[in-house]
C-alpha cells in the first residue's frame, strides 16, 4: 500500500492525505456497529474535483478500489474501507449557491444536510429531504443512498430533488447527467442511476436540487392505541386526507417501552401503539391536525395530544427523538429498515413480532408507518457472538416476510455490505446481472466502491 | 419485408398484423408534418405482454429494428416507421388497476392520458402530468418522452410521477425497475433512464405511477402587458408566491395577433405580451387567483381579469386553448420546444424576435413560461421549400440561442428525427458517446428504434 500512497503523493502532494495511522482509521468506517479498519488503506481528502479526477484516474490505472465517502453515517458499511483501498473523502467539497430564481441550489457533496436546509430556509426556500441524521450527514451520502426520512410521505425523497448532478467516473472523466431547467429531455437522463449506486458508479462532486416553498413550523398530533390494527386504520385514513400529513410516524408497543424505561415521555403504560403526525401546511397547519386528530379519534385512539404552537409540537415529538438513544441503551442492535405497502403495515408487523417470539430476538418495529417504511432493530447481548448471529438470522426472516408482502428488504438505509445477500432475493439473478453490466459499463475494471451492494 | 411479416404470422397468427396497406400507413407517422410513410414495413398491434415478447425475439434473432408507438401525437418524428422496420403498436395494452390505499395506479402503455385522469379522479385522486394532447396521448408515450404540458410548475413531469416499470428488451427478456413501496433502495433505480428515452431501449408495457390528492378545479386570471419586461416580472414575481400556480402560461405579441385573427378573445390590440395563471389549491384556489392577480398588477399589467368561479375560467382560458389552431391555421410551421432558465425567459423572446427580424421567417413564441419553456412555431409557405429550409435554418439559430442562454433544445417534445442534428451541441461528443454505449448494453444489435435520438 505504500506504492499507492506514494503515487498518490506524487499527483496531489502530501496535503490531501490522510498519514496519522489513527485519525485515518476513523475514515475507515462508516457507523456500522461491526465496522472495523482493515489494515491496509490509503485516505485522500479531496480538496477540489481536480483531486477527485486525479484519485480516480490513478485508481483506474493500477487497479486499486476506491471508497467514495463523506459523513460515514451510513448503518450498512457502504462507505467502510477495505483492503487495499484509497477512501476518497469528499467532505471538503462544499459549494453552496442557491439561486431564488430558479429555485434551486448548486451543492457540493461535503454540505451537511442541515446546512442546505438552513441556507434555503434564508430566502423562504424549502429542502424537504430530511433523515434522522441530518444535522451530521452529507448531501453526497444522501445522493448515495437516496436518503429519506421523516417527511417522506409528503415530500418524497432525496431522489425527487435531485435534478443533476456532477459526477467523476473511473479514469477520471467528468459526467454531466440531468437538467439545469424547470424541464429538459434531451439525451436519457442517467441522474436516477447515480442517486442511491452507493459509490458503485462514480464520485459525485456536484449536485443540483431543486427548492419547494417554505413551510410552516410543523404542529403535531400524538396518539395513542391499545390496538395494532386501530393504528394502522388510523395511518390509512390519514393517508386519504386530501392534505397529507408531513410526517406520519409509527411507535409498536415494543419501543414505547423502550423510550419509557429512559424517562417518561407520557406515553400510557400498556398501550399497544403510537402515531405521530404533523403539518406544516403555510397557514393551514393547526387545521390540520385538529382534522388529523379527529380522524386518528375516529380510527379509535385511546389518547390524543394536539399541539397548537410549535414549542408544544417540539415536546410531542420528545419521545420520538429519544427513540434512537433508547434503542442504543438497550445493548449490541441491528438497526435496520425495510419498506411494505401500507396496506400490510400491520401485517408486517405482526410478522415481526411472531419472528421474535418463535427466535427469542428481541425486536422493536417503528418508523415510517405512513410510507410503510420501518426501522426494525433487533437486539442481542453485546459479549454473546452466537446471539449477534440468532438477530441476523431473525434479520433475514424478517427482510424475507417483507418481501412476501410485496415490500422491499431496504427503503433508504442502502444495501451497502450488511445486505448484499439479501439483494438476489429482490433482485433475482437476471436483474442482478443486468446491474453488474450496467455498473461494468461505467467501471469496466471494478474499482468503484467493490465488494458493495453486489 | 414479406419474410418479416411472414415469420411474425407465424409466431403471433395473423390477428395483430395490420395487413390493410392504407391503414398500416396511418401507423406509419407521427403528428410531424413532414412525416411520410416508408416503402416498406410491417404494423402489429400487441394484444399483450407476449405479443411484444414474440416480436422483440424474433427482431432481436434477425436484426429487424423496431419502432414502439402509442397514438403518434409526438412531433419529433420518434414514431414513425423506418425503411424495413416493424412498428410495433402498443395501443392495446390498456390494463388500468388503482389503489387508493397505496395512492398509484398501474397502467398499460394504451391507456391514453385523461382515462387515467379521469379514473384516478373518480377515487378523489389526481394524475398531473398534463400535456396538450391528453386526450389522445396515451402513458406509454408520455413515459417514452417524459411529457410535461400546463401544470409542471406546480407538478412537474411524467417522470416525476412513473414509480416502477415493466420493460420488454431486445431478445424479449422482461425488465422490471424500481420500487412498488413509497420507498425502496435495493439496487440500481433504472426507471429514469427509460423514462424519455424514446423507444430506443426497450418497450414498456406497464407503468406503475404514484397518485396525489385531487385539487380543487382550477380557477384562472388572465393579464395583459404592454411590454415584455413587465409580464416577465410577473412571471418571476408569481414563483415567488408561497403557492406555486398550478399553470403559467406565457403568449407573446404575435402568438396573441395569431389568436385575435381567428376571433376575438378579449385580448386588447396591440398589447405585447399576455400572462395565464391558474391555482387548483384545494379551498384556497379564489384566495391564491385574487394574490396572483395583485402580484401582477405589481409587475405592471395593464389589463387583468379574474375567473371566480370554473366556467369563467375556462372563458379566460378559451383563448390559450385557441392557440394550436390559430397557428395551425398561418400554414407551414415547424411546432417547437425549447427551455431556458425562467431569469433568461425575456432574453429568449427577444433573441427569437431578433432572429425572426433578421431571417424573414415568422416566429411567435408562447408555452410554460413559468417553467421557461416556450414552444416556438417557426412559419413557411407550405409550396415553398426553399421557406421551409429557411425556418430550419431559424431554428438552429433559436436552439443554439436557448442553449447560450444555460437552457435545452427541448422542454418535453423529445428528439426523435428531427431534433437529432442538434443533440451533440447540447451534450457534447463524449456525453453522447456514453448514450449509445447504454443504449447498446441493453440493445447490443441496435433495433430499438435507430436513427431516432442518436
Amino acid at each position: 500500500m505504500r506504492a499507492v500512497a506514494d503515487r498518490l503523493r506524487l499527483r496531489l502532494g502530501d496535503a490531501p492525505l490522510v498519514r496519522d495511522r489513527e485519525i485515518a482509521a476513523t475514515y475507515a468506517v462508516d457507523a456500522s456497529f461491526w465496522a472495523r479498519p482493515p489494515v491496509d488503506f490509503t485516505v485522500v481528502r479531496a480538496r477540489d474535483e481536480a483531486d477527485v479526477v486525479a484519485v480516480l484516474d490513478e485508481a483506474q490505472a493500477h487497479g486499486i478500489p476506491v471508497v467514495p465517502q463523506g459523513a460515514r453515517t451510513a448503518l450498512t458499511g457502504a462507505a467502510c474501507a477495505t483492503e487495499g483501498s484509497i477512501v476518497l473523502n469528499v467532505e471538503d467539497l462544499r459549494g453552496l449557491d442557491i439561486d431564488p430564481v430558479e429555485g434551486h441550489a448548486r451543492v457540493g457533496p461535503g454540505i451537511v444536510t442541515a446546512e442546505l436546509k438552513a441556507a434555503a430556509a434564508q430566502v423562504g426556500l424549502h429542502y424537504p429531504p430530511d433523515p434522522a441524521s441530518v444535522d451530521s450527514c452529507t448531501i453526497g451520502g444522501n445522493v448515495a443512498t437516496n436518503a429519506g426520512g421523516l417527511c417522506c410521505i409528503k415530500y418524497g425523497v432525496t431522489a425527487d430533488y435531485v435534478t443533476s448532478l456532477e459526477v467523476v467516473l473511473p479514469g477520471g472523466q467528468r459526467m454531466r447527467t440531468g437538467k439545469r431547467t424547470a424541464k429538459g429531455v434531451a439525451g436519457y437522463d442517467l441522474t436516477g442511476l447515480v442517486v442511491g449506486s452507493e459509490g458503485t458508479i462514480g464520485v459525485v462532486t456536484s449536485v443540483l436540487v431543486r427548492l419547494v416553498p417554505a413551510p410552516d413550523p410543523a404542529l403535531t398530533a400524538l396518539a395513542t392505541f391499545d390496538s395494532l390494527d386501530a393504528a394502522v386504520r388510523g395511518v390509512l385514513a390519514l393517508r386519504e386526507d386530501r392534505h397529507r400529513p408531513a410526517l406520519l410516524e409509527f411507535l409498536d408497543r415494543a419501543s414505547i417501552a423502550a423510550i419509557q424505561a429512559v424517562g417518561d415521555f407520557g406515553f400510557p403504560t400498556g398501550c399497544e401503539a403510537a402515531l405521530l403526525v404533523q403539518s406544516d401546511r403555510a397557514g393551514h397547519a393547526a387545521e390540520d391536525v385538529d382534522r388529523y386528530a379527529a380522524t386518528l379519534a375516529a380510527a379509535g385512539a385511546t389518547e390524543i395530544a394536539v399541539a397548537d404552537n410549535p414549542s408544544e409540537a417540539d415536546l410531542l415529538m420528545r419521545g420520538r427523538r429519544m427513540l434512537n438513544n433508547a434503542l442504543e441503551a438497550k445493548g449490541g442492535r441491528l438497526a435496520e429498515d425495510a419498506c411494505v405497502p401500507v396496506a400490510r403495515l400491520a401485517d408486517f408487523v405482526r410478522l415481526g413480532q411472531d419472528i421474535s417470539a418463535r427466535t427469542g430476538v428481541e425486536i422493536t418495529l417503528s418508523g415510517h408507518g405512513g410510507d410503510g417504511n420501518l426501522h426494525p432493530s433487533l437486539f442481542f447481548d453485546r459479549e454473546d457472538v452466537d446471539g449477534w448471529h440468532r438477530a441476523e438470522a431473525a434479520l433475514a426472516e424478517l427482510l424475507r416476510a417483507a418481501l412476501d408482502l410485496g415490500g422491499t428488504i431496504t427503503g433508504e438505509h442502502g444495501i451497502g455490505v450488511q445486505k448484499r445477500p439479501y439483494l438476489v432475493w429482490e433482485l433475482g439473478e437476471p436483474e442482478l446481472a443486468r446491474q453488474r453490466a450496467v455498473k461494468a459499463l461505467f467501471d469496466p475494471r471494478g474499482i468503484m466502491n467493490p465488494g458493495k451492494v453486489f
